[in-house]
């Protein structure tokens, strides 16, 4: 075990200064033992960004990382850190600090947990590098409360590199590779540029909370239940294919792909609105910059009375409170990510803008593109036809409804105006696809007979068409990608920014 | 496809009916063309609960399933059912009815869902069947909108038939199995007993909606951040037993057993306070009724100061809330299914009882059960427990602290000053334990030791113990089984009755 003696070894450098001579401020700085739950002490430890003037001159405890430390003579000053807050704390040798006191705590490894006793002092100049920059922390005890190693996995100048523009299919750069096998460090954002204070993975994943949250809070105020959904499922639904094999006891079983068969019987069940969140498995040997092979999918379903467009307007009007909310209530985290990676506010209509892929096709002809009428877009086409119609409607938000049939799955109900077209729509966001949805056929004999089109083995889907023998109500949904709704709001480029630990198929760590 | 022609079949009967002769009310009943959002009438359908004296003698269109039909001389009356609601409708020869369109009614196959135009009429005796008592329609006009087979795969006699008693270790009855085997309809609950108007299933699954609500509303007030951990990982964390592998591209990976390793590594870079909602998978090959092979786990990891019991007492509040909000909340659920499954209101004190894996011993040994002072407790005695604390302390539920080191996991804090006890707790629901929680070992020389203690190859963990190697905040958490919380609030025998589409070692369908 090399690294336990790393650790062994990191530990003494402190001690060995603590225990060197005879020191009057001994007991006020040091290593703690372990925090077992030993004790409960009735101390109080303030939060860094409650240190302000108001505070002045009390005596407080404050817990936090050792962000910076920087010995100067008789003085070491060290930027203590938590989460995105931090403020500056003087050890200076004098009544509370001793010479070795002053050099022990010079000497505690960034990244390290401390405890601090100290006074808060107004400062006459204001404090460029913290976020607190009215006061200081006159330090007058200093203990650690979990020694980091002295050596970060993470080479911060590489780390807060920008990415190289327009990284795609594949070529994750080394940045992303090591801040993701680093995740832990990366995500405390000790990566981002000190001096402009920026947060940004704290921020994504904080920000990627609020999306759920909103997510659901409107729904269920539009009278959905929440469902949950089996993720081992005993047969490949859509024919086997990307579907990753799971050994079931003595035989073999399969995860699901997506959550639609049990939504769906739900609707057929009675629930007449149902949601759920939770993750959705591809075994697709894609490495771009936005498939995973394993992401978190928001999906409804609902039934309606006579027209699909009840549930499409249903889900786009959810997307826009989502918008909505999160520019109310994440403002600060917006901006954070901003910081690092600047960003247009992302941009929507109310009601949201309905196109019809005939139209779609219409302006992409006349931009150049040439494409069949049941040809289905490639990602260069969906990014073009974002900017157009950005530059015709001013919004980052819109549907794309009446696919061509032939282009969307075998459950997807058929135009009856248009035979080639379906009743089947994307959304996108900033030209690129966050949502696929449709009405669903929900007619035993159609659906078989789509199936058999499809060339689709019957018996394999058996139960999913006997799902739909005794009574089922007309109903559509969509299911959304958790990690591209984030990465789009926001403008980022890559949803392994907004996966906290992605899966590809060459990453399964950690 | 016999299937199929069955279908073809059942919908020939009323097409017979029908075309069958000249017929002045031709135009008022039929089977509709299929749904296919032809076009968007402007039509307002009406819900069966809103049916009331209010609506007397107004013409209303409901759409609603066919529960029952009775045909009667020239009348057929009909109950149409809408979720847990339902209303008499009467078709009577005369002025909009025809004898045909009568009989055409009467022969629309149960669970058929049909679009109704009817005058809501005041009755003047109570309608003891139907939820809506005061009024009945008449109806004028009468189509099919989604036809159901004639025959229903479930025989209602059987499915209404109580559960056996004590129904254990693995002796599924065959109406659980039927049941589930046809979910679809049984979420419907045409189970139940209709003159009790219980629909338990339904209510089952929304006070389950509900529990994940009150988590989450709990907790984002508290300050938790929501994470979403994978699923999908590359190495079973707690030595590999009992873990489901997947074929992985050209590797094995394995079914997370449950997210820990993740949310330690949220607060090791952090979020201070997380939680996350998801599958959870357990390769377990146990055929009880509390066992499932994929269920959903409620997770809460947090950092504390000084004393695990800040956690501890944090995510007992939650459950504390959760009851509550239950209560207040879902009354009429909790009412529905305790028609079905009596049982007696759910206790629970505030603060939530605390006792010591000790003080249980001698709970136990006083009522006669033998035990070593370092054995777990086996599920008659927690039963036992359950029973013993409910008779001293009036509580469902409680807290059971400092579990013995030797039967917790190697990531368990010691406790200090006793070396054969733990900083773990489990909390039980009626004598049933729905958590699991712990101190989590927050040093890598100590988590290293204890691995080695437990033979766990050091290998297999040195991405779990490397995570805190970089400086970690004590910490402690615990992962709720949802289903079994539904099962024991409500005082249900069988987790099957609170999956919606259960997994276990011998079912995985539907």
């Amino acid at each position: 075990m090399p690294s336990a003696n790393a650790s062994r070894k990191s530990q003494e450098k402190p001690r060995e200064i603590m225990d060197a001579a005879e020191d009057y401020a001994k007991e006020r700085y040091g290593i703690c033992s372990m925090i077992q739950s030993q004790e409960k002490p009735d101390r109080v430890l303030v939060w860094v960004k409650d240190l302000t003037v108001q505070k002045a001159d009390e005596v407080v405890w404050v817990r936090g990382r050792v962000h910076t430390s920087r010995a100067k003579g008789k003085q070491c000053f060290l930027v203590l850190r938590q989460q995105q807050f931090n403020v500056q704390a003087l050890v200076a040798v004098g009544d509370h600090a001793s010479k070795q006191m002053v050099k022990f705590a010079a000497n505690i490894n960034k990244e390290s947990i401390v405890d601090v006793e100290g006074v808060v002092r107004k400062v006459n100049q204001k404090i460029g590098s913290c976020t607190q920059q009215d006061v200081e922390l006159h330090v007058q005890k200093i203990y650690v409360i979990s020694l980091a190693e002295p050596r970060l996995p993470l080479q911060l100048d590489d780390a807060i590199r920008p990415e190289i523009e327009g990284e795609e299919e594949g070529r994750a750069t080394v940045n992303q590779d090591t801040r993701l096998d680093n995740r832990v460090i990366d995500l405390r954002n000790v990566l981002g540029n000190i001096l402009q204070q920026t947060s940004t993975s704290q921020a994504v994943f904080r920000l990627q909370s609020g999306i759920c949250h909103l997510f659901r809070e409107t729904l269920i105020n539009k009278g959905f239940v929440e469902i949950q959904t089996p993720k081992i499922i005993s047969a490949a639904s859509e024919g086997g294919a990307n579907v990753f094999t799971v050994s079931y006891f003595k035989n073999n079983a399969y995860l699901a792909q997506s959550p639609q068969l049990y939504k769906q019987m739900c609707i057929c069940a009675d629930f007449e609105k149902v949601f759920c969140i939770g993750p959705v498995f591809r075994a697709e040997d894609s490495n771009t910059h936005r498939h995973l092979t394993e992401f978190v999918g928001l999906d409804i379903e609902m039934a309606f009375n006579y027209h699909y467009h009840e549930v499409m307007e249903e889900i786009a009007d959810t997307l826009v409170q989502i918008f909505k909310g999160l520019q109310e209530r994440f403002q600060t985290e917006i901006q954070m990510v901003n910081k690092q990676f600047p960003c247009e506010p992302f941009k929507f209509l109310e009601p949201t803008l309905r196109l019809e892929y005939c139209e779609a096709l219409a302006m992409l002809r006349e931009a150049g593109v040439e494409m069949g009428d049941e040809d289905d877009l490639s990602t260069p086409n969906e990014k073009l036809l974002g900017r157009l119609v950005k530059e015709k409607y001013d919004t980052d938000f819109y549907i794309l409804d009446k696919y061509p049939l032939a282009v969307r799955p075998f459950y997807t109900m058929p135009d009856p105006r248009n035979p080639k077209q379906s009743n089947s729509y994307d959304m996108f966001m900033r030209g690129e696809e966050i949502l696929s949805g449709a009405q669903r056929i929900h007619d035993p004999q159609l659906l078989t007979e789509r199936a058999l089109h499809h060339g689709i083995d019957l018996e394999k889907i058996k139960a999913y068409i006997d799902s739909f023998r005794f009574g089922a109500p007309p109903h559509a949904g969509g299911g959304i990608g958790l990690e591209r709704v984030t990465m789009l709001f926001l403008g980022l480029h890559n949803v392994r920014q907004t996966s906290m630990f992605p899966r590809d198929p060459k990453r399964l760590t950690p």
